[in-house]
């Protein structure tokens, strides 16, 4: 199925920010992407998959090894060259079961030469890049809890099947999900780096403007590639700046003083609020190409950052995001 | 068992408009039928199987793969001749198993050769045609997901048994259900293209007629199918025109402008709704043989494509058609 | 254990007539007898079985295709002769597995060649003859649904374990419930032809009657079975001569008419009411050697035909049977 | 371990009739044992293995065929002579799998010769014996169920595993149960022939009797068996003459009309009770030696055979018991 | 891990007499230990391993063989000698899986030698000794049943996957629990001989010198046991003298009615009761070194022999030891 | 991943101080750390692992046998060099089979050479070191239960898949958990040694602190470990000094006093409280390389010790760690 170009998604702002921040400083962690159905959520992420600046690697190792990592992984991968390859972009297909997600013992060899060896999984595809999970409500928690574990520490460790085995598996999770179906844990939310919410929306105008795109997509889906492509290589070339810039910036007291004051004031439990408004801003900073991290950085990506994280406050019914907009409002307005 | 011809269903004009719908642009999605029992749902999917003209795919390739697809299937088909083949037509047997749908580790190649080979399942076999589910409600949740999925997709990818493959299943999902049995999530509805609603017939006339009929069938069933094959044919000549004519047609702006407000006027949530009635009314267009898509044509299509996506409204008790036909005759009227 | 002889049963008309329906006219569809425990439900099904006249099938086929449908079933016999064989009557044990239901992977070829062969189960084996399922409702509903679903089909479809095949599967399905240890799903009884109800007779005689039988049967069945045949004989030539009558009678408009007027008046929901009345009344009519389909014979199948498909009326408390025989008297009597 | 002697249980003399019932005519169907925990239910079923005549078998046959059922068994016993052999008295063992109890695939043979061959199971090994269940309650309904369906049919007709295999297996079932565990579903206890009630002795004398013949018998098992071995045998030559004169007896008009009334005045129902009546005053006619069956047999039997069968009166709060013995002394008093 | 010597268990009289009378008499049956988190509930059980006398078996024997029993286990034993081993001690580990407990199928030789031997399980093991649960309260009811079952029939018979075995397995069943665990069915509790409650002690100097113990043991356990091996050895020659008078010892007339009386005093359900204080009193009074049984045994062993059997009395609240001993105090006070 | 130094953790005394004492004696039993969702639980933990001094083991001894034990372990370790080895340190990976944490059956050598050998599991290689597990309420009670055992008895016996093995497995267990996520049940944190609570800091100069610091680990992790290795370097002799004083530190009878009265001041079940205290107290000291263990120590870890084995008391609402202060001023304030 060919890909809607990102730049042709109409409207969906925050989506849009919080998927190229990923892209640029993946140490954010996921990004869970709330909406109702049939608002696009998906074909956003999957848009994404299009732009992203390729990566160098070891050939044919499957565990996208880069040149100084030769040799280290599971499947020493000595002799192949270092070539450019696709950022990877899993899709998590339903019905995948875990041995598939996690790696398992490889049954080819072992029924034919008697040996034990491992067959890397998803997740080793995914290092390096994106791992996608449409719904991902609808998962089991412990394979939600697993995909997160493994995302937070960039690695895979295997203990199944008699196999003992550990690879390098880095890569931003990306879920979507419909409140209505069911809410996440609590737990599980709080790991996801950042959150937006996405709406159908509400005016005559640009409905008929995304069916007059989706009807031209349709009609003649390379025409309408080839008309965005221009737009598409210009994120893709944002991106790659800012990943080179990202290492350059280092946030200043002040604003780590404003991320402190700005969670204590929503209350935000535990410290990943801080941490993940930080990296985001400077992320933001980044792909800006803004000389420092700056107050205005971080009130952009704050409610992406926080408002998964708010503890439920019984004697205010305010929504996260206006509580998030409000103490903005009243330590830095 | 011997198929009922298609022209000899008395009435269910609704059902039979949307089946030649999604025969004509499949692009519509899947179509749900609603009954009581006992109101000859199964009888008209089935008979939809006998009208559909042939489609061209090379020899022996068990992906369906046209001509300009050879070799790019996990069974590289790049011998055999191009043919006419039926289009195909999967009943799904209740207790079909979940690898039998998939496709799942050929087991005869890895006994004899110890070679892990994909075997396609029945979504390989839906590729390009029709996947018909009798009382869709009885089907796990998850597996209607994944059917809807790769409906949607057009794709089956699979990652179990240590397999990795992706192969194109487009195929028109048609499902049927009785309301009192328990009904499908709303999450699951939204994601079929149209929907309809059958109801035995209230006069005796009409009773008395379909019994004539299936008596008739039952005596003979070869002189029945003689006798309706002309009225058979035109149809199918109608869907052949109807697809020819499909990609010449563009909706114009007023045609969409329509399909917004009367979504907006309904309250059907996310997107959806305005593209469906886009496609569907496209579709009956082009099997009409109307030179442009017309207001009429989506008057004709709105209860299908709308009526399985209205927002509850406690305050109004209104059934879901009444709803639609009354924002017709408020906007259009 | 020697089967009680037919004609020795007391009692019990409606059952026996409607069992007798099946053996002439399969089409009707199955047969579901509810009735309190120890009514002897079971002895009737079973002593049906031995007065079926015999078949025509090629020898050592397993499908029991007849001389026209040498070499189309699964496990081609293009070489036997055709030879009459006794009408399969399978009695479904309990523990049965689905995979001996509907068949399954032949694991000894499997092992010894390598060759993934089919091997026929106990749908393949009640193909042209009965399929008795004693407690019913103790059945898994998906294993009713998938019974139902073969026998009106009359094809058996499988999806499982890598084999996809299929082979006619044209059987009556015979059920057997007490309504105290829970009822079968309504949309799972509509799907069978004919009801009857059994009681525990009421009157000494009747009673001292059956247990006078019983134990002169225990006391010498081959004597007992000796008494009693020349009377299963006789019914067996009944049915034979009815079946050789059925292709004949075809019913008219006026007995399509009173039947659409008594399902409507009942309150039958969908056409599988009126369709197996005419269906039960032609065959009744064959089975008395009558002229032609009349309105005595639908009235003599009206209770069986329609009793476990009348909508509930919660106004009106009357029982099945009641508004039944009281519709046949406003509209006939 | 060694058995306690049949005739050293002291009291409990309603179970006892009901064991040497069965042990003369099996076709009364199982025996249901209910009483409080410690009343040594187990003690006297497990002693009745012990006095039960020797049958004739062919030496080796697995299916213990009679010398006229040679080599009608799935094992054909074509060759072995017949010898006495014990009655066979399975003692079902808790965690039992359901393929011990059915019989299975042999895998022994299936695995050396790549044969599908069938290992008989616990119910070919209970044939024409008896087979034990203490604390019936706490197996599976299915199992339960299946049981008794092949008690009542006599024989066990497998189709698991691809095998489709028939045998005899007429035994007595016998079941225990404490009612404080949970019952039995009245479906499953219709189906037991008799049922017997158990009680912890309510006089000093009987308990100090009790514990001295257990602190006997703990001291010297071997001494202890000696000692009651004659009574023990006078039972055993009772059973064998009670067998040998079962086929002589034939219950009058009288007996059968005495059962017919007194069903139907406790509300018994279905069938069942009046021919299980018949069956066990017939039987214990025959233990006793007497020339005809009369009215006080079916006296002495009627609480065993009825009381499990009534229908729950709700304003009749008296027990089963109290009930059967009214209705006996107002009819026949 | 070395053992606690059983001698230097500080107070906990009640459960010390408890393992002492099962040391000595296993016919008594199991012993329950119920008691608080932390009170060294296992370090008894535990202890008591250490000063078992040995005993004579068949060298190598698997199953425990005495030389008088040569040749009569499912692994023939003929050639040994007779030798001298330790008591058994199982201590069943969380997570063993059912088939190591009841035995199972030889895997090895299975696929080595293509036979199908049986592989003893822990029950094999425990034979002639014990077998000791913690907290058996969390063991699923199934094996805790199945454990009883064979522990009171001193056999364990095995019918799954394909074997039909049977062998002696007499041992004593110690289970321990806490009651805010959750309870054993009344049914499950009534088949242990006797329980005893543990509590955590009340006054500092216990406390202290425990401390002080373990402290010690901790620091030094080999000098530890050294100190308490002279007090172990006595209490293990008194066990063995105990053993050895048993057989000697008959309880009289007045004791067993004594049992008797306080068995129905206390409302004890079913015989069991009566039988264990016998056992118990008798097994006592040879421990003690007793010329005869008398009631000041009885008396010792009644709150561990009936606690846990007593019917609950809704309109006496009083706890189970206090009925025991008031009514000790009525009968004999 | 980078391990986070240690000794640049931010605050969390307690939590550090619980896992030096648990480094000095691994026989206090794990350590429990409570609380919110990213408050550095898991930092803390995995921490630890760099900073323990190395240990004496056989080379390629897969159990970790030191040059004493030489040739006891299952897979015999005679001719290995006796070498240094880092402290084992298991991260327990969510998703791990209970197969690989126990041990299992070495599959490959079972298929190659036919024999049933052991393969070590995660249990093996936590011997002598630190096994961790993230959210261990999230994991199945059973499990959480045999790990508890076997980290209590310091052997692991496995009973399994015909295997019947026993090799030291000494470690402590530590346990991280989230109380919102739902409570371990009283039993299972009973058996826990030590419990600490972790929480947000609450003043904003901290909170930018911890910012601050894991900023500059960010941007580069190698120079962050060399500022900090010095002071972990000085942790780890202390840990080491620790070790070699424990033994000759004897606790008096006064601190044994005061740990009984403190128990039972503030209501802890059982003796694992003061057998704790004592052993955690007697830790401290050695690691603060006091001369003696005294009072203060004793109270520095009463809270720890304590704080998860108090008796809920429904009149005081106070919290664990209030009533165990309250209780250390009244009795030595």
């Amino acid at each position: 199925m060919a890909r809607f170009p990102f730049s042709a998604i109409v409207g969906q702002d925050e989506m849009k920010q919080a998927l190229l921040i990923a892209a640029v400083d993946p140490s954010v962690g996921g990004v869970m992407v709330f909406g109702d159905r049939g608002t696009g959520k998906s074909t956003a992420a999957r848009a994404l998959a299009g732009l992203l600046p390729p990566i160098s690697a070891i050939e044919d190792c499957r565990y996208g090894c880069t040149g100084e990592e030769r040799g280290t992984c599971p499947d020493p991968c000595t002799s192949g060259r270092v070539r450019k390859r696709d950022v990877p972009f899993v899709d998590l297909p339903l019905g995948a079961t875990e041995d598939r997600v996690i790696g398992s013992l490889d049954l080819e060899r072992a029924l034919r030469a008697g040996e034990k060896a491992f067959e890397p999984g998803l997740l080793a595809k995914a290092h390096r890049g994106f791992l996608y999970i449409d719904e991902i409500n609808l998962l089991e928690d412990h394979l939600v809890d697993l995909l997160l574990d493994v995302a937070a520490s960039g690695e895979n460790v295997v203990e199944r099947e008699g196999l003992s085995v550990r690879h390098r598996a880095k890569f931003v999770l990306i879920g979507s999900g419909n409140p209505e179906e069911g809410e996440l844990r609590p737990q599980l939310l709080d790991r996801f780096g950042l959150s937006v919410e996405v709406r159908t929306p509400e005016d005559i105008e640009t409905r008929v403007e995304i069916m007059r795109l989706v009807a031209a997509n349709e009609r003649d889906p390379d025409a309408f590639a080839k008309e965005w492509a221009e737009q598409d290589d210009k994120i893709l070339k944002q991106i790659a700046r800012g990943k080179a810039k990202l290492a350059k910036l280092e946030p200043g007291e002040d604003v780590l003083r404003d991320a402190a004051q700005l969670c204590m004031a929503v209350g935000a439990d535990g410290l990943r609020g801080e941490l993940t408004l930080m990296r985001a801003a400077r992320a933001l900073a980044a792909l800006k190409g803004a000389r420092s991290v700056k107050r205005e950085h971080l009130i952009a990506v704050a409610p992406s950052a926080l408002r998964h994280r708010l503890r439920r406050d019984v004697l205010d019914e305010t929504g996260s995001t206006v509580r998030i907009t409000r103490a903005i409002d009243e330590l830095f307005g």
